[in-house]
C-alpha cells in the first residue's frame, strides 16, 4: 500500500471506532464544534499531499501553536533561549505549579504551559509587533495569507484563565518573567487561539520534516540542528503526561493541543495532520491518537 | 568520513578534554576502577565493527541491564505487562520514591529503579531458576558464553543497597511485588552487576537496531513492535532525568549505567557502546555523553 | 519576680544577644526601618500593662492581620466559614502552591497566604465597604481610633506582589475565589500594610486572652468557643514550617509577621507584643522569638 | 457538674450516636476486637479516677506508646535528640515517604512513623535490653507490672509491615540510623503491640500532667521543660493530618492509636484515655474523638 491507501485505510478503521472521548470542556468556546469531525492531511517532502474527511474545516490549534512560538524564538536566539527554560519531559499534566517551584521558576520544557509562557515573553522582548510579526512568520512558511488567530477563542480562554494567569505570575515571581504578566498573556492566549485545517497545519509543519528548510520558498526556518531538536523536544515532550505512551505507541514526534488536533513529523519524510475533538483522559484527541498508532503500524514508518 | 573514521575522530577530541564528571561514589566498590578510562565500540547490522581505546576492558553495565531483564520480561509476557508498570518519563530523579507514593505503587517506566525491581519481580515469578536463565537469554542473544554477573560488585551493592530496599518494600506495600522483597532485590543487585566491555555490550544490543532480530543466530528475540516500543522507551526514559537532554542533543534510544557505559542504538543502522567511569552531575558519563553527541553531529545520524 | 519584672529582665537579656537575623527583603518599603528596634508590650485582662523598648513605634504587622481578618470573617459566617478553608498546619512555606494543587484550591489553614486570601474574599462578599467595615472593627476592639493601613507599604506589596497574585488567580481555577481577583488582592495587601506600635498590638488581641470578649468597651467579638478555636489555630499554625518550634519552645498560641512582629496570647491572662524587625530563616523575627522563649521560661506560664 | 459527672454524661450522649468508624484493617490481628467497644478512664493529680464502659479491657495502643519511647529516649539524651528529628507538624499522612525525601531522612517529628523509628533506633543504641528496659520504665511510672507487649499484634503487624520497612531502609540511606534496619523493627513493632486498658493508659500518662513527676513514686521521670515540650509537641502533631482538627476542636495535647485509643493531657489537672475502634477517615477514633470534644466543651476545660 502507498500512503494514501494506508492513510484510506486507516481513517475508515478509526472512523467506526466508539470515540470514548469528551470535548474539551475549560474553555468555553471550544465546545461549539461538531464532536464527530474527523479528518486527516498529509503532506510528504516530494509533493505527495492527500487528505481525508473534514480535513478541510479549521479548529483551534490551542498547544500546537507553542512548536511555532518556540521555532520563531529559537531562531531569534539560539542556544541562549535555554537559560530560560529547559529540555526534559514534565512527568506532570501540562498545568501544574508544583514542579515549577521546586525548579525556581525555570519550566521543564517549552511545551507545557509555563514554558509557553515564557517563550511568549521573549517574543514580547525580541519582536516590535510580536502578533504581526508572528503571524508573519507562520504565514511565509506555508505560504498561507490566511492564518490568523480567532479573537472568539482567545477572549473565551481570557475570560476563564486563571490558571495561566497564576502560572505567568508564580514565574515572574522568581524573574524568570521580563514584560508584564498581563501582556505576556494577552499575547499567549492570541497565540492559542490560532486556527486552520488540517491541510494548512501538515503543510506548516512540514519544516520540521524538511531539517528546518522551507520547501514552498526553499529558504531556511530553522538550521538543520534546531529543527533536530525540536523534533526532539516534540518526541519527549510533545503530549504532556502521554508522551511516553505516544512514543511507544506511534513512535514519531507530535504534538497535540485541547482544540483536538494532533501533528506528527516523520523526519526526511512527511508532516501528518489529524483532528477530531473529542478527548481522552489525559487531553489528547481520541480518535486522533488511535489514528496515528495504526498508521504507524500499517505503514511500519515509525523512526525507531 | 565513514562510521569509523568519525568514530576515530570523534575519540581523539572527547579524550582531551578536560574531565568534568566524577567517580560514582554510592557503590563502594564502583571506585575500583581507572577514572580515565574511554572506550568506544561500534557494531552495525551489516556486520562492519570497530572500536578504540579502552574498549576491551570489562566494566559494571549497572542500569543498562535494566533493558535485558525489560526484554526478556517482554518476551514472556508480552503487553500484558504494562499492568504492573507505566511508559511514562518520570521526571524525577532515578530512585525516587515521591512519585511513587503519587502513582501508588506503580513506577512511571521499566528504566528506574522502582520500574526495574518490579520487572525483577515479574522474572523472578516467572522463571525456574531466574539467574541461570537470564544470564543464558544475553549469553545466547550475543553469542558470548563468557557474560556473567560480578559477585564483588553484586554484595558491594547490597551492603548499601538501602534506597533500594526501601524501594522495594514500598512497591510490596501497594501490593505490586509478589515475591519476598529480599530474593527480588537479591536478584536485582545481580543484574545491575553484569560486567562486559564496550565490544560485547554494543554486541549484546545490536538485536534493539536490528528489528528485535538476533544477528547472529538470526532468530528473533523480540517482535519488531516490541523492539520499536522498547527503543522508544530508551528514547524517552534512558537517562533518568537527563532523557529530554540525551534526546535533544544525541538524538538516539539509549540507555546509560553509573558505571560510566552508555549504549545507543540507531535503529536499521548501529549500536554504540561507549565508557568513562566519571560521572556528571546528572549520573552520566560525562565523556560517554560528550562522544555520542559529537558523533550524531558528525555523522548526522540522527533519528530526528 | 512580677510580669513587669520578667519582662524587664528578659528584654535587657535579649536585647544583648547577638542578632544572626536579617530584614524581611522581598516588601521594598519594608527595608526601610531601623533594624535594631526592639519594642516589648504587655497587657494583662486584670489592667496591667507594662511596655519596654521602643513599644511605641508603629511597625507593618503584616500576617499578624490574618488573625484579625479571621476573627471579623468568623463572627460574620460562623462554622460554615470551614467549607472554604482548613484548620490544619501545612508542613510548608507560607505561601507555597504545591499544597493547594493537591488540596484543590482548599488552602489548609487560614493564616498561609492562601488561606487569608481566601478570607479576603469572604470578607469581600459580605461587607458593603470592606476596608472601612474592617477599620472599624479593629478600632472598636481596641478603644483606638488611630489604627489605619499604609499606602506606602501596601503599594510596594502591590508592585512585588506577583507570588500572591499566582495564588489568588490559583484559587480562582479551583472554583473558591468568588470576586475578581484583583479586588481580592486590593484589599488583601491593605490587610497586610496595617501599621501600629507593641502597646496598641498587644491591646488589641487581647480579646482572645479573654474568651473573646473586648476588654474596653465589654462586648463579645467572638463566641467564647470561637475564642478558643482561634487561638488553637494560631498555636498550631501561627508561625508557618516554625509553628511546632513556637509551640516546643515558647507553648503560647501566637501569630509573627514579616515586619517583625509577634503577638502571643496566654489564654484568661494576658496578650504579649513583641517587636523586632530582622528575622530567622523560617521569616520570623529572631530576637521576638528568643524573648518569648526566654519569657516564657522565667514565668513559667506556658499553656502546657 | 464535676468532672466525674460530666464524663457520665458526656459518654452516654456519644455512645448512642451513629459510629461512622470502620476498623482499622491494615494489620490483621487488630479487626479481632469487638468493634462496639467504648471506655473511658479519668486521673487527675488530686487522686480522683473515674471509669465507664469498657475501660477494664485491653487493646492494642499502637502509636500512642510513641510518646512513651520519646520520653525514655529524651530522658536519656536530652535535647541533643532533636538532631536527629524535628518538632514540626507534617501536614501529611503518619507513613508518607514524600516529606522524608525533601527533607532528607531527618522525620519532621517524633509522632509519624519515620520520628518513632529514629527514636527506636535511639534506644537500641543506648540500652543494653532495649524491649526490657522499656517495659521497667513504663511499669515504674504506673506502677503496674503487667504492663507487657502483644507477641500475636507484633507478629501480625510485622508480617505486613512493608511499609514500615520501606521508612527505615530509606531513613537509613540518608545515614539517619545506627543500627540494623531489622533489630530497629523487630524493637519498634514490639512497641508498638504494647496493650494496656484505659485505666492503665491514663494513669501512665498522668505524668505528662504533672510536670513530668510520676504521682505514684513522686520521682521525676522528665523536666518540667521536657513535659511542656512532649506536650506541645501532642498538641501540634499527636493526630497525624487532624492534629490542627484536633487543637481546634478539643483544645488538648493528646495522642491517638490506631488501636482505637486516644489519650489526652490537661496540664496540672487530669490524664483522660478513651478507647473506641472504629476510627474515622484519618485514622483516629471515631468515637474517642466526639468524645473529647463534647467533654472539653461541657467541662470548659480546654487549655485555650
Amino acid at each position: 500500500m502507498n500512503l494514501e491507501e494506508i492513510v484510506r485505510a486507516t481513517y475508515e478503521e478509526v472512523k467506526n471506532t466508539d470515540d470514548k472521548g469528551r470535548l474539551a470542556s475549560y474553555i468555553p468556546e471550544l465546545v461549539n464544534v461538531d464532536s464527530e469531525s474527523f479528518g486527516v492531511f498529509i503532506s510528504t517532502i516530494d509533493h505527495t499531499n492527500f487528505g481525508i474527511g473534514n480535513f478541510n474545516e479549521k479548529f483551534s490549534i490551542q498547544s500546537i501553536a507553542k512548536v511555532l512560538s518556540l521555532s520563531l524564538a529559537y531562531s531569534i536566539l539560539g542556544e541562549k533561549i535555554w537559560t530560560r527554560l529547559g529540555v526534559e519531559p514534565s512527568g506532570t499534566a501540562f498545568n501544574s505549579l508544583v514542579q515549577l517551584e521546586a525548579d525556581k521558576g525555570i519550566p521543564r520544557n517549552p511545551f507545557i504551559n509555563a514554558g509557553a509562557i515564557v517563550i511568549s515573553d521573549i517574543l514580547l522582548s525580541n519582536l516590535k509587533n510580536p502578533k504581526e510579526e508572528f503571524l508573519s512568520f507562520i504565514r511565509s512558511i506555508s505560504n498561507n495569507s490566511e492564518l490568523n488567530y480567532s479573537r472568539k477563542i482567545a477572549a473565551s480562554e481570557k475570560s476563564v484563565g486563571f490558571r495561566n494567569v497564576a502560572l505567568c505570575n508564580f514565574i515572574k515571581s522568581f524573574g524568570n518573567i521580563e514584560n508584564e504578566p498581563s501582556d505576556v498573556l494577552d499575547f499567549y492566549f492570541d497565540l492559542c487561539s490560532l486556527e486552520m485545517n488540517c491541510k494548512e497545519l501538515s503543510e506548516l509543519f512540514l519544516f520540521l520534516a524538511n531539517n528546518g528548510c522551507n520547501i514552498f520558498a526553499n529558504n531556511s526556518i530553522l538550521t538543520k540542528s534546531q529543527c533536530k531538536r525540536i523534533n526532539a523536544l516534540m518526541q519527549t515532550c510533545g503530549f504532556y503526561d502521554e508522551s511516553g505512551e505516544f512514543a511507544f505507541k506511534v513512535g514519531l514526534p507530535g504534538k497535540s493541543g485541547v482544540g483536538g488536533g494532533i501533528v506528527a513529523i516523520h523526519p526526511n519524510h512527511y508532516a501528518i495532520a489529524v483532528w477530531s475533538p473529542k478527548l481522552n483522559e489525559k487531553g489528547n484527541s481520541y480518535k486522533g491518537m488511535k489514528f496515528l498508532e495504526e498508521f504507524t503500524t500499517k505503514s511500519q514508518l515509525s523512526i525507531f
